[in-house]
């Protein structure tokens, strides 16, 4: 405590006239290089771990990621690629404190948006011309069918006719064929759903179209495709399927970029990027308005080299030319090698186009993305990411782009590649019909398992998506859950014991000094683990160990417990999980929600919440008060005791409803929802069953009421009259002989009297006195 | 997106047969150390910044700081010092990356806290021991009276009696004393307050016992006050006093720590270090059961020096012997020298008293830390932290003991050292009345705006708590809220427009690149000034710079906007404010709550809220349509209205009701409330004008129908009867002669009809036909 007063000037005024007061030699703790760790990042460029150092020398990093292609949902390749450069980018900036100004693109203009926006639109334009399936589109449906088979599957002998193609089907065997190879399945499942509608001729005009889609388009483009030039139709498709990617993203909590570019927002930019690449001399267009990128000059040059990520590559066709896109000419005059590609491509009827020194065109594939990231990020780059599938020939060509552009020798610091996804040990596919999207996949798993899955695979290599994984990181997953929820409950009992004045000690015994010392340890290694290579498989599987610890020191000391250091162990837990990037509660006791979004990150929803409820609680006793008070409110009762049996308990929230008191308001867990949603049901059940008892009780009353009227309506006069067993009768009805004229017994008159009078009040029960 | 697929394994296989390719050379980023800013912290020991490197050589740190000696409310010297170390301790956890193990101490063995307990405890058994107030207790207030005199104020002669005291009362000027000496102040209250209650010789018990209090405890003290054993009586204020620490530090949002060590709990532990010291030739016990540090011998040694932090207070008495406490018998017979200082203290009769091979007693104050730390920490620490106030002699007797224990050259690495707090330029005090608790500025200010004063200042700087820094922090907060709630509407704006799947590009232009850019900048400048000592005034100042810059390019591009460098510089505002230890939205988009504590730091309560409040308000549409159903149901009409009015508005939550439609709910700024209460109460006051107008209104038809009445009850046969204008009638009453005898006109006679005839419908009206 604040006990004395020392003025701050007191050395200095004293210097003035006395010996100057020297301070003893402080002994300056000594930094060990070797033994610290540094962080190290696998950079494709090396095939090594480098030591990670920023362009500005500090804090400031730039990055750009390559974004989305969009025509179609996401997977859960995708997945993988995105929440692992999430996972990274977490650990840089919250984790090291990098300040890190991150952009990344959409791919809006594309051969595969082109083909699928045009595809779209012949489709819709031709269904909703016809009215119904006549013979003329059936034989249109023949022709593209014929056109289909013949371009993309193995047929012996010329099928271009209907009636060669229907000779031809009598005599395949598909089935055959998709063993053959894999790729031909898509192919004759496409046949085979245009043979289906025009075998049903009965089909409705939508499914009869949906089934011959695949075949019929093609035909459709070839007709009329060449005819588009609308640039709607080339906008429509990605900005839907851009909003959708940015859906997913928000599902899957990894963070938006800094900035986002898309490359239809940048067509001037590329023209004027490429006209230097040719300035430089490193590009030339052809006759027929295209650019390419002059590879072996390029690499030719002593301060440059051609495909720095994957050198091993150069010249493989396939992967060249299924990177320059399907409506590519491979083969234009003028294009000096097979290497070269595409930095601007003349655009041919029904394709997009911009003006361009060239004539009209359009952004080669490669190109956006050296032209897009210099743009925001300028003229070097400190990390490049992306799946390990675009290392080449992407990613080399907008090295050399850039670096032809630029006229510098590293455009891009560090490389970073996410690898492959397998599923079971499979490549992800449609035709081995193992393909997930995310919705699919989010269906089926928590944005939280899916991230914890991720994150115990290391980045870089290959995640084979498995039962194994699915099994341990539920396991994982409970474990973690367990932890937190058992600590939150010491927390507050500790709490609460707190409140009531208890005295508890909170002196460290050797168990707590060993548990205060686990802590340190793993820190410690997770400190290294993501030193070395964002290593988060490392990290979780540290974070694990350290849960158990804390589990076996809490089981062994029971009421003897000591809350702080296990509160430092689950806030320590909580922190690392939140920089990975699992959303985690306010107060740092553990993860939030089930990891979909930021937003559900709260601590304490009953704190939050309960002036809310507790408003609603209020209203709802008065409301239920004057309906008690009133008979004639049941239907006030009614809507207050559904509100508390189904609204509020959907809401995990009790009401315990008390005689003179207001109403208890409790938080339930969703097991106890559950518990109580049973116990509810049970009531209804009974109620229910009570309910028909004593309608079928009623019904049996009305029964025996009908009877007894009916009994009733006898006469007491005449009650004796049609038995065989009496012959005589006084005037009131009585017998007074039996059947053979004897005289009727005393006793059996005093019988016969009271049958009489039972009935006569019986009639008069109902009939009236008479 | 993932287009092709490179097999991991290609390159090891071709490896085998072909040549190996070689990928070209890395450029490795340089790292220019002198560029690079590196976290320096201002040593006390060097009183300088030295480059903080801790003993672990990696990420764990060891942290102890000087906690609480709980016997009052805390002021705001202790706001100061708790929250600065706070912030120091989130910056180097939250920005550098550090895993701390942060321990502080409770003093809860004290000779203040001894003191103040045991008078307390004989207060109160005295005043309980006294029905009321008799002469037998006036006595032994004014003999209170006479010594508390003599011991506290400079009394001319003797005063001991109360013969004596009377006489010189008479004499004395109490205001003199005061100004020539502030220390008098507080004495003189206390005898004054005796003075009046001594005086009214009718007041309460109660109100006597609390103004005579001061004066009467030193003579409850010396009569009985040696007689007290009962160590609980020393446990109750502390405990209470400590849960009021941690109250306070919830409220200014202060984390608690790792470890939290009290004294009372360390005795054993104190023991046996204070023996190792014995052991260790640099302590010695003296004869009445004492045990002193050996100073002389400490300081000579060569391995060793006294006085680390400052050795130009090295004897001085006025500061070492406040530090040993007022129960220290100052000339204890065998103590060395006047700069030794106390290990442990024999306890006398009326103090807490513990075991020791010394006899019976308790530990010095310095000691304390030294053992608790070191037991937690271990015998070498990377930070010290505590007030300067307790530089000379706390913590330099506190690295002697522990380098005299240890055998060691240095116990802590780095002393840090927060500076002084003043109010208006002064000095804090009670006798200067500017004295303020926690509790008291937490009326006046928001415990974000304390944290944004603290943080405006350097830690180790003297900070003088007045009405420009609170104005300036005013002006500061009110631009970052603004700035906040801009950008989370602007935000809103564009997910709208998203949402409606409107085109919004986001491509930057320079004006974007420059706010990216001047982004970067102040990161620079942010990381420069929190590694140049912690320097949060800087901090601050480039936030709000940044903050400027960015209004003035909303401003400027008006329409233009693009949304993500906005959200960028929001969100980096955000984060390094949350590391500050201003609680934060989850969303990242400004600060949360007024920074009370962390758990309001959600994100969206919207969000969060919404499904409760739908709840509410779907019953609350219920119960209204019902009400409005049924005639009789003005009592529901009220609580829906009251409901919507009063409850729910207190929440920031307004209901719009709508016609056919379920009501509209709003959540309200704070502003909007109070637009919203106001137009409230002025619709309550126009209908409040209106009910009374209709009051005044209905009195005024009352009056009216009461004259009708009045009226009407003459019967029209009698209307004309007492008129002089008259002289002969019908049988109906009409005229038939004026008063001169002639006969009634024609036009007249009609006219009398007509008025005959109203007066007949009035009468009939209220009294029937005839």
């Amino acid at each position: 405590m604040v006990r004395v007063r020392v003025p701050l000037g007191r050395i200095t005024m004293s210097t003035v006239n006395t010996p100057k007061v020297v301070q003893p030699k402080w002994l300056a703790p000594k930094q060990v290089p070797a033994e610290k760790p540094v962080l190290k990042l696998y950079n494709t460029l090396t095939r090594s771990k480098d030591v990670f150092v920023p362009i500005s020398g500090a804090n400031v990093v730039t990055w750009y990621s390559c974004g989305p292609t969009v025509y179609d949902s996401s997977h859960m390749g995708h997945a993988r690629n995105y929440v692992s450069i999430d996972i990274n980018r977490r650990i840089m900036s919250d984790y090291f404190g990098y300040d890190i100004n991150f952009v990344q693109n959409v791919t809006d203009i594309d051969d595969k948006i082109i083909l699928r926006a045009r595809h779209n639109h012949l489709f819709e334009k031709y269904e909703s011309s016809v009215e119904e399936v006549t013979p003329a589109v059936i034989e249109k449906v023949k022709a593209a069918l014929a056109q289909y088979v013949e371009k993309n599957l193995p047929s012996s002998g010329d099928v271009s006719t209907i009636a060669q193609l229907e000779a031809w089907l009598k005599t395949v065997d598909f089935e055959k064929m998709k063993q053959e190879n894999p790729k031909f399945s898509m192919h004759v499942t496409a046949v085979q759903n245009t043979l289906t509608a025009l075998e049903s001729k009965q089909a409705e005009k939508s499914t009869f179209f949906s089934l011959v889609k695949d075949t019929l388009v093609p035909l459709l483009d070839k007709e009329t495709g060449s005819g588009l030039n609308n640039l709607e139709i080339f906008r429509k498709l990605p900005a839907y399927w851009e909003k959708q990617f940015n859906k997913d993203m928000g599902k899957l909590n990894v963070l938006p970029p800094t900035v986002t570019t898309r490359v239809s927002e940048y067509v001037p930019e590329i023209v004027t990027f490429v006209q230097t690449i040719i300035d430089n001399g490193f590009a030339y267009a052809t006759a027929d308005g295209s650019v390419y990128f002059d590879t072996s000059k390029f690499d030719a040059d002593s301060k440059h080299s051609y495909a720095k990520c994957q050198p091993w590559n150069k010249g493989q066709l396939d992967l060249i030319n299924d990177a320059e896109g399907s409506l590519s000419n491979f083969n234009a005059s003028g294009k000096k090698s097979n290497n070269d590609f595409a930095l601007w491509k003349n655009s041919k009827p029904g394709e997009p186009e911009w003006d361009s020194p060239w004539g009209k065109g359009r952004p080669g594939w490669h190109i956006e993305c050296s032209v897009m990231a210099s743009d925001v990020l300028g003229a070097n780059i400190d990390i490049h990411s992306g799946g390990i599938d675009l290392a080449f020939p992407h990613h080399d060509n907008e090295l050399a782009q850039s670096e032809a552009k630029f006229d510098n020798e590293q455009w891009v610091n560090y490389f970073l590649h996410t690898g492959h996804l397998h599923i079971e040990g499979q490549k992800m596919s449609k035709s081995l019909k193992n393909f997930i999207t995310i919705d699919e996949a989010l269906q089926k798993f928590s944005a939280r398992q899916l991230r914890l899955a991720f994150a115990s695979v290391q980045w870089n290599n290959q995640l084979d998506f498995k039962e194994a994984l699915i099994n341990e990181v539920k396991s994982l997953e409970t474990s973690f859950n367990n932890f937190f929820t058992n600590v939150r409950a010491l927390q507050m009992d500790n709490q609460h014991a707190m409140d009531q004045d208890q005295y508890i000690t909170k002196k460290p015994r050797d168990q707590e000094k060993q548990l205060l010392s686990d802590l340190a340890a793993a820190q410690t290694k997770v400190h290294a683990a993501f030193c070395d290579n964002l290593s988060t498989p490392q990290v979780v599987k540290s974070l694990a160990e350290l849960v158990t610890i804390t589990n076996t020191y809490i089981s062994a000391v029971g009421s003897e417990l000591r809350i702080e250091p296990v509160v430092a162990v689950c806030k320590y837990v909580t922190k690392i999980l939140g920089i990975i990037g699992f959303p985690v509660r306010a107060d740092g006791l553990g993860w939030a929600g089930s990891g979909s979004d930021s937003t559900s990150a709260n601590s304490s929803l009953e704190d939050t919440v309960m002036p809310y409820v507790k408003v609603l609680s209020t209203f709802r006793d008065q409301v239920r008060a004057m309906a008690i008070e009133k008979v004639d409110s049941g239907e006030y009762l009614r809507v207050t005791d559904s509100l508390r049996d189904h609204e509020l308990l959907k809401l995990n929230i009790a009401l315990d409803d008390r005689n003179g008191q207001h109403a208890l308001v409790k938080f339930l867990s969703d097991e106890e929802r559950s518990e109580m949603l049973k116990l509810l049901e049970e009531r209804e059940a009974r109620e229910e069953a009570k309910r028909l008892k004593k309608a079928e009780q009623q019904k049996l009353n009305e029964l025996k009421e009908r009877e007894r009227k009916e009994k009733a309506s006898l006469r007491p006069s005449e009650m004796f009259k049609n038995s065989e067993l009496y012959s005589a009768w006084d005037e009131e009805g009585l017998p007074t002989k039996d059947k053979d004229g004897n005289e009727i017994t005393k006793s059996m008159a005093k019988k016969l009297k009271k049958q009489w009078e039972q009935q006569r009040k019986l009639h008069e029960e109902y009939f009236g006195t008479k």
